[in-house]
């Protein structure tokens, strides 16, 4: 925000509301902002603008590097466009919480989506901790709802906690899949699988058409090890081609067909609740956490309680209790 | 502890070390006690004994109802305790801490162990919830080390959280299965296959033994989409009967092997030192949770929050917000 004038909140609520892009890209700088200020005003901005968020299709896409992810969501996102939807693509990103950096780099990957004007494509936040990357990511999910977009992508790179995090904050989670059977598959992801609502076997052209239609087979069987996130819903598996487009279409009919199956069965609103009551306690855990950790008046009995420890002279309950002892100031 | 004459903590410090089994009984229904003068005592009892702790084989057991868990544990134990090795059984059962019941019952489901005069078979403790269940299955485990047990079987019965409880405070996680393809291998917990560092095919004998190699080549085959936990262990996948005792050798060899390539790697000691850190950090959040969800002076502030965020009125961070300056007096 330095160099600019400061907005009111005012001023960036109705920026939004308009479907501005350059509030909208001001206001997503302010959430990201860890200044105690910033963030008390951007709670007061997104508070006046909850009201008008919650109507897009929010969708996860995960997969590893090389998997052909920015290619995938420019193919469905450009598709999406020229249906005169408004589309949003987030990224959830560790590695710029860790290094400040990002692997997913900037919307210059996506060169026909990142100049489509019902399209905006953001770079993933730099919000210090992957705690604060999550929070970040989801209320510039809620700005860009309230600034009309209909549909939001949220990408993750597929290290550390970024496919929980962008499953926590998506209606569908989606993982794209590299063509392959035997060795080449070794080394997914624990728990990908188990969070996917669908699998998409990409880049299933060319020569990789037999090996796809195996990775298919594959990991059809691995799902049967899976209990289903939903008895309503079983995640199909399927091919595509971001490059060719084939199948892209169909996988937005997936994400289609599951959104109403969900809200018939009420299964859609009760996530969104879920999801909702979550956030706001992780929020507020971590906030404590946070609190403890930079108070003062406890670091001396945690670093005691740490050498003890480990030095096998006291029990962890006792260790913990004195570390809530020194920060309640019982 | 009602009706009974009060121990003084150097009576069960000093009862639990020379392997008393009454004052072990009695040290372990202190520190299930939810008695803030009763946790006090067990803290002081647990770190005067922790030099003592540590040097038993902690192995976690799961596998859903009617694997056989119980037939399989007694012959394993019988098999150690043959071999002049003292075995405690524990379990981690969360249906103990939402009915006050347990499903996996007493020692009576394991006649011949529960009599062994080498062998302790500990019901499932009552400690309110989850994280109460898991803390006191913790030091359980503490008290019987220092009560100079050589092993640990922790049992869990595969439901909720149970078995990452289990994992997280064993050195090696064994999952039990039942033999059987397709349709019947269906609906197998999300994550077991990821934590397990061997899977066991039991009740591999008679008619089933057709069904249990096909089980086994299954598996073999699902665990190729996983990443091993550890780069010096790929978990096997064997068959066994309890009944008749084949292949119950086989899996303890398999955990005696597991130990010296994890101590020879390294990776055995830095897993204890892990999980160590990760226990006293659970034990702080969770006693920073409880702190803040008991506190009368935060409760307005949580009860507004969650009306106004269900109403559509208030961003999740803005809700965090008060509800963290309502506790923390700000």
């Amino acid at each position: 925000m330095s160099g600019r004038r400061r907005l009111s909140a005012e001023e960036y609520i109705e920026g939004v509301r308009r479907g501005d892009r350059v509030a909208l890209a001001q206001a997503i700088t302010l959430i990201e902002s860890r200044r105690d200020d910033h963030r008390r005003q951007a709670q007061a901005v997104l508070s006046a603008l909850m009201p008008l968020t919650g109507k897009a299709m929010r969708v996860g896409v995960t997969g590893v590097p090389g998997v052909g992810k920015s290619t995938f969501i420019e193919a469905l996102g450009c598709r999406l466009t020229a249906a005169s939807r408004k589309v949003a693509v987030l990224t959830v990103d560790p590695s710029s919480a860790v290094t400040g950096g990002s692997i997913l780099g900037d919307k210059t990957r996506m060169a026909k989506l990142g100049v489509d004007p019902l399209a905006y494509v953001r770079p993933s936040p730099n919000a210090g901790s992957l705690g604060g990357v999550a929070a970040a990511t989801r209320e510039t999910m809620l700005l860009c709802e309230a600034a009309g977009f209909d549909v939001i992508l949220v990408e993750t790179v597929g290290v550390g906690q970024s496919e929980t995090i962008a499953a926590e904050m998506t209606d569908f989670f989606l993982a794209l899949m590299l063509p392959g059977a035997g060795d080449e598959l070794q080394g997914i992801k624990r728990g990908v699988l188990e969070l996917a609502d669908m699998i998409a076997v990409n880049k299933a052209d060319g020569d990789n058409l037999v090996r796809a239609r195996r990775a298919v087979r594959d990991y059809r069987n691995a799902l049967r090890y899976m209990t289903p996130l939903s008895r309503h819903w079983k995640p199909p598996v399927a091919m595509c081609s971001a490059l060719t487009d084939e199948g892209v279409d169909q996988v937005w009919r997936q994400i289609e067909e599951h959104r109403r199956v969900m809200v018939e069965a009420g299964e859609w609103q009760a996530k969104r609740r879920r999801q909702l009551g979550h956030w706001l306690w992780s929020l507020v855990d971590a906030g404590l956490k946070r609190a403890l950790r930079h108070d003062p008046a406890t670091a001396a009995a945690i670093k005691a309680a740490e050498r003890e420890l480990a030095a096998g002279d006291l029990a962890p309950s006792a260790g913990a209790q004195r570390i809530l002892d020194a920060f309640l100031h019982k």
